[in-house]
């Protein structure tokens, strides 16, 4: 099983290609594929991770439940920000949503009835510009580095919006190993405190710990393309327990092999105790997906 | 002069808040007394970095003349993305540009024949949100995350506008450490290689050398915040020659006591030689600003 990977679905969501009632019928069809993918190669894939049409919540959570309980998928993935489809309408939406929009809670819910985790994957286009005097992002920006913006973004609307400490066992896996937060650990702890005790912000409020305590709690994909000193920083806030092997595959020159060598590369060049090198490329995601030794 | 400090503007900029009549004023005002303030408490501050009336390039280069050669300043300051003053307008105004415009170009001329650097501090306000369905940003997410964010972007622009490629003299010194940078060093390497194989993307027209290597040419403050693991990515990226001690003071819950005294425990607690820690207490900002032994 040590090449075995977890099947993750690529996007666009549903909702954000399709309306309600259509996005659940691609939904249905993209897991029932993934599902027989895992099915024929059981070398290959250990599971699969589902799709949801979230612009219909009560649809979502039947396919969430249709998912996890009869094609056995080991968890589900979410685009963030949250687009909704408008037929005739601009693309992208302007009328984007946050990760912690109310209608999404029972999503969460759920989620932490299976113990199960939440794949977040960050989404932005090249049509949204950096500056207000242009038309779009220019050199590729809007994804390099809005991607892990926005995954960043997400994190936060989690911590704040009181759902990490509403359900203390929901697992959330980002992509791009925490995105900004190892990097600025210390500014996130420094600059909540200072706005509480300086600007008298209330961010904290209804938080029974410090906010930097449910930064903590996300589970976090190896996807930095290979850099041994980003996930040296990313071991040092989250710890060996919190990161789990995974690239980019398959967005390099050479359609993934670059991601996946470069990552496994980076993992072993750690200077961390082999056993956490194991939990890293193995054990953690054994554990989380609850998947048979 | 172990203790002395390099005086830098707080903002807000001056054409951001005042027409260009009255932002070469306003600019003046400040640097006169940043002046006055380096000349009064020569054990304190070593030199001075201008502020800049950016609503009127002409007014601006006067100025920038003024404050390095009469007022003896070691650097200019620039906030990024650069806002102009609309009396009676929307706060921020929506029109924002990006550092590279082309009416910035004589200013990067003037301080590559200067041989001396520009500081890039980022701009964003709370009022611009970061869910198209939201008034504004939540949880100070505008600042934390959007500062280095917007500090990133502006890296890229100088480094695809061709401007550091066509003065490779120019020494930018960035906040918060290169923010984005450090940590998806490769991630950067990896996309734009992407982007122009598989994409046919033509970024990297008119680059003698990979976009990488321009992102190495910045030089970068410590200021985030007392992370020792940042610092570590930070160096194993531009090396300890383009890391110059700085902090966020005084924006801590005690005034910028945190911020000094973390960043110089992070230093320190960073396992490289000690004449590279004492490069970036100290020799890198003597030869940058090419200070008096």
């Amino acid at each position: 099983m040590d090449s075995c990977q977890v099947l993750v679905p690529a996007g666009p969501p549903t909702e954000q290609v399709a309306s309600s009632k259509e996005a659940l019928e691609l939904a249905r069809i993209a897991n029932d594929e993934m599902a027989k993918l895992v099915s024929k190669y059981p070398g290959r894939f250990v599971a699969a991770v589902a799709i949801l049409p979230l612009n219909d919540i009560e649809a979502a959570l039947a396919e969430l439940d249709r998912a996890i309980n009869e094609l056995k998928f080991r968890g589900i993935f979410i685009f963030t920000p949250i687009y909704s489809y408008v037929k005739g309408g601009k693309y992208p939406p302007s009328g984007c949503k946050a990760i912690n929009s109310p209608e999404l809670i029972p999503i969460y819910e759920r989620m932490a009835h299976y113990n199960l985790p939440i794949w977040i994957h960050p989404l932005r286009e090249a049509i949204t510009p950096d500056y207000g005097t242009e038309e779009k992002s220019k050199y590729h920006i809007w994804q390099l580095f809005g991607w892990p913006y926005k995954t960043t973004v997400a994190m936060t609307r989690l911590v704040f919006s009181g759902i990490l400490e509403k359900y203390p066992d929901l697992k959330i896996i980002t992509h791009h190993c925490g995105a900004m937060v190892p990097y600025f650990e210390r500014r996130i702890s420094v600059s909540y405190d200072y706005a509480e005790m300086r600007l008298n912000r209330k961010y904290k409020q209804g938080l029974t710990k410090h906010p930097i305590e449910y930064f903590r709690m996300f589970y976090n994909d190896t996807a930095v393309s290979g850099s041994t000193p980003a996930l040296m920083c990313a071991y040092a806030f989250f710890g060996a327990g919190h990161l789990l092997f995974g690239t980019d595959m398959p967005f390099d020159s050479q359609t993934g092999n670059i991601a996946v060598r470069k990552t496994i590369c980076s993992i072993e060049q750690m200077e961390i105790p082999v056993r956490e090198k194991k939990q890293i490329f193995e054990d953690n995601v054994r554990d989380l997906l609850r998947l048979p030794l």
